[in-house]
């Protein structure tokens, strides 16, 4: 008689158990996490700089950033005055919980309140990888028309927040606030919708009382 | 005496031998054929659309439509008056040619001279997927930003047209279009940059005349 041993299936993949890990050492810290993901240019540098700015002296707070190439975010968060780790993914299109947790040796967890990861600029993939953050946040910008939440449904399900930057556009471009709103709305009930703009500030103190509480 | 006969490594990818099957049949149709690639909302929709119009009478257009989710792009392009086929990837984040093999059944081939086909919206992912096309061209647009092609250089190295859409923004936003040139001359000596704006329709003749000449 032979006794048939199921082999388990694995629950969480490789990605999934170094989030894990990372959520756990995050959570030693004190440390809240948040993901930001966009399509390139919607405007996650000049927002998570706005927090920076608009959070000062409330929390402290590091940022990690994720590009194909080049550490133009990063100078540009170091010189805001918050300690920055770039990841270059060479031709990756987003980032994975193994870079997020190497790039941890390089800030100084000890000392920050609140990290911002800043995703690889693409509004598809990032998503389908959980990095240990504990909120997520999609950047969304009006020159990209009204009908993303229509076009990539799967990119706002799992998301905790909504910012449609860019509104100081809207004079200048057809977008419909109501339609977008509609579109977040048909996949996802739940999260907050902040309508701001980096470039004038406009409408910046909602999203920065959500931030401070995240 | 045993002879070892080497494995001889597969040269073409499961893909790019369906591409090049692809390939010869536009060629056997004599039809040129365009990859239309760019982030989510730089307007490729809208330059396939000028596209059609601004050649009807000189050229017969057929378009594929990729994105995840929508059959948006395709009504729209139909209610133009040419021929179009929807691929939804579902989650996938570029088409592939064995997609597009399957799209072209959907298509009146022997009636067209030029089909174009609309990538997912995604500056990453679907640079490294051959379709079959003979040419490639990446549209960026003003709100982006000056910096893509220093985040994205894969993006535009493989490009044999770029185009800045959105030049009437320029006034509107922090844009340096000889940055922007730079960037892409940096990995990118041939390709022409074409300046345009399909909202209101300055610059597109010489897009135009060299689509015409694909």
């Amino acid at each position: 008689m032979t006794v048939q041993i199921p082999v388990v299936e694995q629950v969480l993949s490789a990605n999934d158990q170094i989030a894990l890990q990372n959520r756990s050492v995050f959570d030693r810290y004190g440390i809240a996490v948040v993901n930001f993901m966009a399509s390139p240019g919607a405007g996650k540098t000049s927002l998570v700089l706005r927090s920076i700015e608009g959070l000062r002296g409330r929390r402290r707070i590091g940022v990690i950033e994720g590009d194909l190439a080049s550490r133009i975010d990063a100078d540009r968060v170091a010189a805001a005055g918050a300690p920055a780790v770039q990841i270059n993914t060479g031709g990756g299109c987003h980032l994975d919980a193994p870079q997020v947790a190497d790039a941890l040796a390089g800030l100084p967890l000890a000392e920050l309140d609140l990290l911002l990861i800043e995703n690889v600029g693409n509004l598809v993939c990032p998503t389908n990888f959980l990095l240990g953050e504990h909120r997520r946040v999609l950047v969304a910008s009006v020159p990209e028309g009204d009908d993303k939440p229509l076009k990539y449904p799967g990119s706002f399900v799992t998301m905790d927040a909504v910012v449609l930057n860019k509104i100081d556009l809207l004079p200048f471009v057809d977008f419909d606030v109501a339609a977008f709103e509609r579109g977040v709305r048909a996949v996802n009930q739940r999260a907050p919708i902040f309508l701001l703009s980096c470039r004038t500030g406009e409408g910046l103190e909602p999203w920065l009382e959500w931030l401070a509480a995240a």
